[in-house]
């Protein structure tokens, strides 16, 4: 294989292919592995059959023989030779032994999800460094410790004591800490990796192979600090070319910074140097788990944004002044409907109120019915060329028939969905199929400026 | 009756009484009824007997002599004397006649739900001004035009063509927009009432009426326009005394104060003068729907905030940090837990990890289970003096142990239920029966601070 760059001492190559065996592995050891089973048993062999892992699976326990119907070995010496992949769940102070062990049957990876380490004590600082001397002098690629490590349902793989959605969703999220891997991040992501105490592997070589994963559409960060931010805005500045990436920088504040240092060991920086960092690579920052989650969706389910100008139907009038508010802060302009646009619904409205953007239904909804009015401006809009995307604000019975008008087109439709959002709206709107959707105005326009700002990175970039 | 106070040549007392006309009809007239009924039909009385009114309904339709079984009649002039509340949804034109015929039969309060006047055209707005004249003449009280005007659950009473929830939720909403009263405010009100074009009825009315409702803890406004600044901050100086005040003010940009013209005909001021008066007045403002719905949910499902100094549980390391900055955002500070609550929860906690604040619960909980580890850390937390209020961060499974825990107790505790807030999560939350639940950290500290600044208000004037 080419050499395509070189980092840090790594080639490229070669760290994508040192992180096909933490991401992608055909073989596992779970050292460590306890005998429990069922709820609260936090049992990541459990965990791995429940998924359909398809690879090779070698428990390691000295006291049993068999756990879940599969053989288990008493130590790390008597595995087969060559596993891809290390899971150690042992006692910290037997960390570094289970390494060598693991180093000497062949096995260049490991997942480290045991805590105590330089998130805990003076002891456990020692424990981290003993175990990546070994490592590094091995060859092996470490991810942890203190990590949940990978979920990978491309693979359905797991390295996770705990279960999380399996969803085949093009979205990689790369963090430190469990609690997003499993879902807490506000979106169901396809392909994730805790870092936890970031010890060796790191966001650039994660970035690398994710750049070239035909899986992925979006990579989300979620970052308590990084070690060499050189590398990691030069690779990044690479991979945002790609796909788009968000990043929520966490421990912002001096409390949250003390915190992260006692959670993973991290030392981390001004807030103000990460958000340069994040402009000068093309990274687009989020404020909260929220916009996380807002952005993701829009990028995942709508095309390209190529202009400013945005139409917005709406059934009701204060919905509409709302949008009208959100567009102004986010530096949109309302569009101005073409005169065939407005020809094209005029019947539907009553003389006194004719078509105008906001295009405000309910007067002709009372008399034509909410479908109908709905269906036919939105294909309106649809094919103006002074609309660039439509905000729909609708309530559930609407929704069907946005998505079939919008499904498939060139131009980002996304949709307010008013009312509370509780127990018994949100399965009514998962049975319309409609992905776009947002809480607030205020959240919907955010995406929609998010879509742009990538669009324009990629545009000057191309010019 | 003691008059109470004299504003605008009316005394308190008698618009009151003018408002429980409005609010709690005994008797109501519905003119120009449609006969069409089930979905779609946008037939108010359908919905009012859906929801079970108790009081006299009297239908008016010229075409028809018997509506969804109760006699109609062909016109208002025909109508029994002294009916308290007519609802009006004949076409525009006809709306003077009709307020001048049921002023004639005795009716002093109207709720106009007709469309087509100040929002609309020239016509409309000399039709706004003569039915204005008509009912000022009459001594009649005009909730609208263009107005879904009134649903009172606590009464079983709604003017609405449209459905909304029917829970007794003690929040009542004063809003400029049909699309707020039927829910879209992002929480359910048990009491609300629309505006419209705000010819007569004005907020300071309701407030009144609201400010001695024994029904209801917390008043939410959406206000486009206020006409009468001066009498409104007077008013809801007094009422923010007896219960929080929120208040959403859209139209703010250039394009929004535009479109708010000819949605309820308002002249909207600047953004600015309206925070001035609100903070005058001791009116909490909100950005956005959510907001509004989350500050909300606090005031009514917890009890008073008594101090700066918050806890923190959590079984993610990375939540805990994200709650600290949401913390120094808000000029909270994190607890230091005493040393007997150090002391008390020490047994559950590895020797390298002890009790503190945040109190990460994962490594605890992987010994001892989620549920026992989050009960007795939540009751420590709960007894410790230098604990003013909880932020619990926790999963579904646990979500039923926080409610036993917290119930009754006299510390607020709110909850980041972490997660994709969907629809297999939201209908589980439910069922636990806990509601101060919020998607971020950001948005359950920032409803917290919203409690203290209530407080510090209510404790100034006190003092």
């Amino acid at each position: 294989m080419t050499k395509i760059m070189s980092l840090r001492g790594r080639d490229f190559t070669s760290t994508i292919d040192e992180m096909k065996l933490l991401m992608e592995p055909r073989s596992v050891a779970l050292v460590g592995m306890t005998r429990r089973t069922g709820k609260g048993a936090f049992n990541t062999l459990e965990n791995l059959l429940a998924i359909g892992f398809q690879g090779k699976i070698y428990p390691v326990n000295p006291e049993a023989t068999n756990i879940l119907g599969l053989k288990a070995y008493p130590d790390c010496a008597s595995l087969p030779a060559g596993i891809d992949l290390a899971i150690i769940a042992t006692p910290r102070q037997v960390v570094p032994t289970v390494i060598r062990d693991c180093i000497r049957r062949g096995t260049k990876a490991a997942v480290i999800t045991s805590a105590g380490f330089a998130e805990a004590d003076d002891t456990g600082k020692k424990l981290q460094s003993e175990v990546l001397s070994i490592a590094k002098r091995g060859g092996m690629r470490i991810v942890g410790p203190n990590s949940l490590g990978i979920v990978n349902n491309f693979s359905n793989f797991t390295s996770a004591f705990v279960p999380s959605p399996t969803d085949k969703i093009p979205i990689a999220l790369v963090c430190q800490s469990g609690g997003f891997l499993n879902g807490f991040a506000g979106f169901t992501s396809g392909k994730s990796i805790d870092l936890g105490n970031t010890s060796d592997v790191d966001f650039p070589d994660v970035l690398q192979y994710l750049g070239h994963d035909p899986d992925i559409k979006l990579i989300a960060l979620q970052i308590e600090s990084v070690t060499d931010g050189a590398r990691f805005a030069d690779i990044a500045s690479k991979v945002s070319k790609r796909m788009p990436i968000l990043a929520l920088k966490i421990a912002r504040s001096e409390e949250g910074a003390r915190a992260a240092a006692s959670h993973t060991g991290s030392i981390t920086g001004k807030a103000e140097v990460y958000q340069a960092a994040f402009k000068q690579a093309g990274i687009i920052p989020v404020r909260d788990v929220d916009e996380m989650g807002d952005l993701a969706r829009a990028f995942i389910n709508v095309p390209p944004l190529k202009g400013n100008r945005i139409g917005i139907i709406t059934h009701t009038g204060a919905g509409g002044i709302m949008a009208l508010d959100a567009l102004s802060q986010n530096g949109f302009e309302p569009a101005r409907l073409s005169p065939r646009t407005v020809d094209n619904l005029k019947h539907l409205f009553p003389v006194w109120s004719p078509p105008t953007n906001p295009v405000d239904m309910l007067a002709a909804a009372i008399t034509h019915g909410y479908g109908k009015v709905y269906r036919e401006s939105l294909t309106a809009l649809l094919e103006d060329d002074n609309v660039d995307a439509i905000l729909c604000i609708c309530g559930i019975p609407t929704l069907k028939a946005i998505q079939q008008v919008a499904d498939g087109k060139a131009k980002p439709v996304i949709t307010w969905i008013t009312g509370e959002w509780d127990e018994t709206l949100l399965p009514k709107v998962k049975e319309t199929g409609h992905k776009a959707i947002y809480p607030t105005p205020e959240r919907a326009i955010r995406a929609l400026a998010a879509l742009r700002e990538y669009n324009c990175l990629a545009t000057n970039e191309a010019g």
